[in-house]
């Protein structure tokens, strides 16, 4: 097989790109350019970080006005650097960054950290200055960290490059390189501050936090490709707010699968004011949310919506060996925490298996009689006169294939060794493949910390509320119901007509009828004696529509005639129609008009497909007719999607009622929807020149009956 | 003005109810059946928490089989208790339980509280021992709490009535009765415990907590009444699965919210599932629970989702003087902050007021010039070298009458007193009438406990993260713009047809036009040839309906007939009708039929009003039609609407963008709709005899056009 050279190429510069970050996040030689003897001064708050934290390589500190600082001696200038130093960091006002950029690129500097704002984001002169920046880095092959970041930190290695202070040894005391740990890479520098405090708070280890900033050179992807390869680092926590290369983001979370590592983003953007503010602050364009959110989700990326919910799914997917998928089992002890559990379960959409007397036998064994099987089970206090009952009834779960996991919520202020140690014994005599979460409904009450560290050891998260937990395992088992396989069937190329933007009807549904989409038999006409013909062929009453490329909205132009019944109204309507034509639009000129023959009514979906410029191949479908389309029912999905993928998408549609047979109305033929989205993803893949197709409104028939699209919409590149 | 007697008898019912459950909350005497002195058992457990506590009354123990326990006297049977003992606390098992009762209420005993639990939850037995249990309470004019229940605590006099674990002094350590506190009032005893643990934890003093059981006698009722005349009880957090005096709780609400109190409720059964479950573990039937919340609210109720919120809003509701309604600035340190504040709060549908430099001269000039406007307001990381900022930030939205509520989101993890400290300079400068909120980003971060104290003296909470500060706020900022003032209108009692339970609909909608519900043009017709007159003086086409009270769904039995276009038509239509609905039911002897002038199309609403039998007068409007019923796109509301609130109901429906003129339909009638459910409100008020009133559909036409009801069933008790 022919090696592709470009493939090569990619390789080879994605090689050297990981070497270089490497060079930086691992340096044996650091330039502070900068240095200061003023405490709380960035340079000083650098260097103290380097030696709190025993850097032990080369350490050159740069500032004309001193000739040395703690000891240590200072160079006048970067031109005074030694060449090649590993990397350098900016602790320099914005003006002065430009020129230090130069003159480490002519010193064959490794890599450059910028701390200072004021570029991209800052108008048109700091965005010059940014992209000379990324010139310079360019040519020189020297990877730029920021401007406007907050540097990063090595915990394996113990490299602060970073003026936050940190004491990694306190943080990670119990660390070390065997254990699974966490790499946190973020664009924000504040984020990178607030996540890595909170993860060293919940003693999760942590291998690299990296802030990119402003991203003049390097991006997110440039870390996340380093970061994945590291053995140790089970989780990428990442959090983004627009993708510079979504091709190599989604290639990186296919690796971290393939690797069997697990990446959760926090992404803001959901709401357009969110987007907007992105844009100003970052200075980067966000791209469309939804459909970086589809493409990203399946490429395997756990998304979590908040702050808390990034730790909490970082959690369970560092300490549990196995994540949870659908099927949770929840252990309580009252009926209010049951019935609580019941709404909020609800809420969240996380399905809770039955359990019946009758297929649970070992469940039923370990309960005594008077506690009723449920899930949520309510074990009432009977724990506290019969301990074994926590560990009987965890053993059962663990043992019951039914459940991907399991929580335990725990009322912590009384007994809560009487508790916990039964819980513990029940996973150490079956540490078995299953997540198991602990929580407290006392949210503050005391637990000693042997406790929760007994269950961390075993894999178990604890947590202080069965809130949480639930939220985080929602997230986690929707993102385990979701395939991340690609169908397997090919691309299908069209033979697109040359030198068009916009296809007409017509020609659009010539191009898609044969790959297997059901449009109404139609046939087109240059003329009205055509038109009758073809309507006497192929049965009254038709449909009239004007075609022509320059016509993308027929309706709004009187292009669209429907219900005729005979030839007299044919006439009429074909004059009819080119003088509407004409009048909206004078230099319209019609390729002809197309008779198609009525269908009969049905349920409406609207499908759409599209080539988004940056992430690839989308189809989104919904419900159509007016108030669907006010609750914007819709759903999002990839392109290669298999057709039982597609039904469970549809299945998924507020409105999904209505295709099983809604008050007394037919089953409709949901499985031909699924096949006609199905070919419509394979022509997107099989034909990237395709920007657009809007099929307006399908009709579903009854199950058996199949589909009919009835108009088709194609814009090209 | 004549006294109403039945009004004079239930005031002194409730207050002698009251000095009940006083007597039992404050006992100067207390007895103990099953006094142990086995550590770990029940009763040994209370009278270490009296003996704890320094409870100075007199302690009467009961065990037959010891002379003394703790160097107290036991007697050997209740019958041995003087007279009139304040409280008997049973710590026996559930068999002995009802004798006990029994022998109390001969010894006049004031209350009985009751752990055991096997009565209404446990299957017929138990449940008539606790009906025994009801009736002696009743005649005795005894309290009893439980049973199925963990007792109480008074921490105003320490008085712990409760096995739990329970050291007041060491929980309210800093505790004055001058200071404002809550009463927690649950149904479930574990969440009793649950919730003073985590309420204590957050410093929120507590006056009482109580736990109802199972309420065999005394309600959580009863306790409300008692607590909200307590001075100090600024909030009531109550937890509770079924209300069993739903007028009484609604006047307890009404009344707290004269006092100026606060009354937050958790309360399951959103979901069927949770509501069977409820049903199940307390032997309580649930009522509906979309009315309750409707009625609840409505009379000045905030409810919460989760344990999570309940802690939550307590907090905010017992330390802010001034609760937070709509208009919330927020103030953070990153953007990467505010894109997450800005998408967490459109999930929330918590408004942001927009500020700009032109309109707001006061922050313009505390900020850098570098620093947008926005809100979320991002100070960047300038603070850090101007402090100061913090203050003049707070202050000019202290200041800023747009403004309701301020949270402030800050990292924990460096400079915090740098940050916090001008903070408090700005709240002590101005110690205003908002609420302010102080909330991390990084969880977990340590803050020293005296900035928390701080702002907690000054009425501000510190949260551990801001999405739940955002979550609590949105909570309360809705209820405020939840109007609670009744309408003005009068209600208007109906003269109903005697002795029917279905009134057809020539019948109600004879009863209802003359009110003001506009319905189409109709005849009521006996044979046909009146009915071909009604056509012909009504004009062509008629909709024929079969009218009956035994066919209250006429379309199932063939009973509809539209679109009649002229005599003909009518006579076999005529036919038809009378020959299908004899097909349907023999029985049936139709009154006439119907005939109605044809309406023009419009948007379809389904409007119906009840009587809920428990909780009042009830109106549910939404959108008709087959995608809008599958969405349940619907609200409920409160019979005593302002036309003005009816509406921002009406705009709070996912479709109601239909009402404004969507993609160029005309803008409708909203004010007609209003009218007519205002109207309805009325009725319903007025004529406590009506069950249900469906108009189904109304039919909403083009602003100054009106509506038009064209179906009217009426359902009588």
């Amino acid at each position: 097989m022919r090696q592709n050279p470009e493939t090569k190429v990619t390789v080879e510069s994605q090689a050297a790109r990981a070497a270089a970050i490497g060079r930086m996040l691992r340096p044996r030689s650091i330039a502070i350019v900068g240095a200061s003897p003023t405490p709380g001064a960035l340079g000083a708050k650098l260097l103290a970080n380097l030696e709190r934290n025993g850097f032990d390589g080369a350490i050159h500190l740069i500032n004309p006005k001193r000739a040395e600082i703690n000891g240590r001696a200072c160079l006048a200038s970067v031109d005074d650097l030694p060449e090649g130093v590993d990397v350098a960091v900016l602790a320099i006002p914005q003006p002065a960054v430009l020129d230090a950029v130069r003159a480490l690129a002519r010193r064959k500097a490794g890599a450059v950290v910028i701390f200072s704002a004021g570029f991209a984001e800052g108008g048109a002169e700091g965005l010059a200055q940014q992209q000379e920046m990324a010139r310079i880095a360019q040519a020189a092959g020297m990877v730029i960290e920021g401007p406007n970041c907050l540097g990063s930190i090595n915990y394996l290695d113990r490299v602060p490059l970073t003026f936050i202070d940190t004491d990694i040894s306190a943080a990670q005391a119990t660390f070390n390189r065997a254990q699974p740990s966490i790499a946190f890479l973020s664009q924000s520098g504040a984020m990178m501050a607030v996540v890595a405090r909170t993860l060293a708070d919940r003693a999760l280890p942590l291998s690299f936090a990296v802030s990119t900033g402003n991203e003049a050179a390097s991006t997110i992807e440039d870390y996340l490709e380093y970061a994945l390869e590291e053995p140790g680092t089970r989780v990428l926590a990442l959090f983004a707010e627009s993708f510079r290369h979504p091709q190599r983001l989604l290639a990186a979370a296919r690796r971290a699968r393939e690797l069997g590592k697990r990446v959760v983003l926090l992404h803001p953007g959901k709401s357009s004011a969110a987007r907007e503010s992105a844009a100003t602050h970052t200075g980067a364009l966000a791209g469309d949310h939804a459909v970086m959110r589809t493409k990203v989700e399946r490429a395997g990326v756990v998304f979590a919506e908040t702050l808390e919910e990034l730790g909490d799914i970082a959690e369970i997917a560092l300490r549990c060996r196995h994540l949870p998928r659908q099927g949770l089992a929840v252990v309580g002890e009252s009926g209010a925490f049951k019935a609580l559990c019941l709404d909020w379960c609800e809420e969240l959409g996380l399905e809770l298996p039955a359990v019946h007397d009758a297929d649970s036998p070992a469940l039923r064994e370990a309960l005594p009689p008077f506690v009723a099987l449920s899930n949520p089970l309510d074990l009432t206090a009977q724990g506290l006169v019969d301990p074994d009952l926590y560990r009987r009834t965890l053993a059962a779960l663990l043992g019951d294939e039914r459940f991907s996991a399991v929580m335990v919520g725990v009322i912590q202020r009384d007994a809560i060794d009487v508790k916990l140690q039964p819980l513990l014994q029940a996973l150490r005599e079956q540490p078995g493949h299953k997540s198991v979460i602990v929580a407290g409904l006392d949210e503050g009450a005391q637990v000693p910390a042997h406790f929760v560290d007994a269950f961390r050891a075993l894999g178990v998260p604890y947590f202080p509320s069965t809130e949480r937990v639930l939220r985080a395992v929602q997230r986690l088992a929707a993102h385990a119901g979701r395939s991340s396989n690609a169908a397997v069937l090919p691309p299908i190329p069209l033979a697109l007509p040359a030198q068009r933007q916009v296809v007409p009807e017509y020609e659009a549904k010539a191009l898609l009828a044969p790959v297997g989409i059901a449009f109404g038999a139609s046939r087109f006409a240059r003329d009205v004696d055509e038109a009758v013909a073809a309507a006497q062929a192929l049965g009254w009453p038709v449909a009239l529509k004007a075609q022509s490329e320059q016509l993308s909205h027929k309706s709004d132009a009187g292009g669209v005639a429907l219900n005729i019944q005979d030839a007299e109204a044919l006439r009429a309507a074909w004059a009819q129609m080119h003088g509407s034509v004409q009048a909206y639009d004078a230099s319209i000129v019609l390729d002809g008009i197309l008779v198609e023959r009525m269908g009969q009514r049905g349920l409406e979906l609207i499908i759409g497909a599209k080539n988004d410029p940056q992430w690839g191949p989308v189809i989104l479908v919904g419900l159509g007719g007016v108030t669907a389309e006010v609750m914007q029912d819709v759903r999002l999905l990839d392109a290669d999607l298999s057709q039982a993928e597609i039904v469970a998408e549809l299945n998924r549609l507020k409105s999904a009622a209505l295709f099983h047979g809604f008050r007394g109305a037919p089953a409709l033929d949901v499985a031909a929807v699924a096949v006609l989205i199905e070919r419509l993803g394979q022509v997107l893949r099989g034909t990237p020149a395709i920007r657009e197709i809007d099929l307006n409104p399908v009709i579903v028939y009854p199950q058996g009956q199949g589909v009919l699209a009835l108009d088709a919409l194609m814009l090209l590149d």
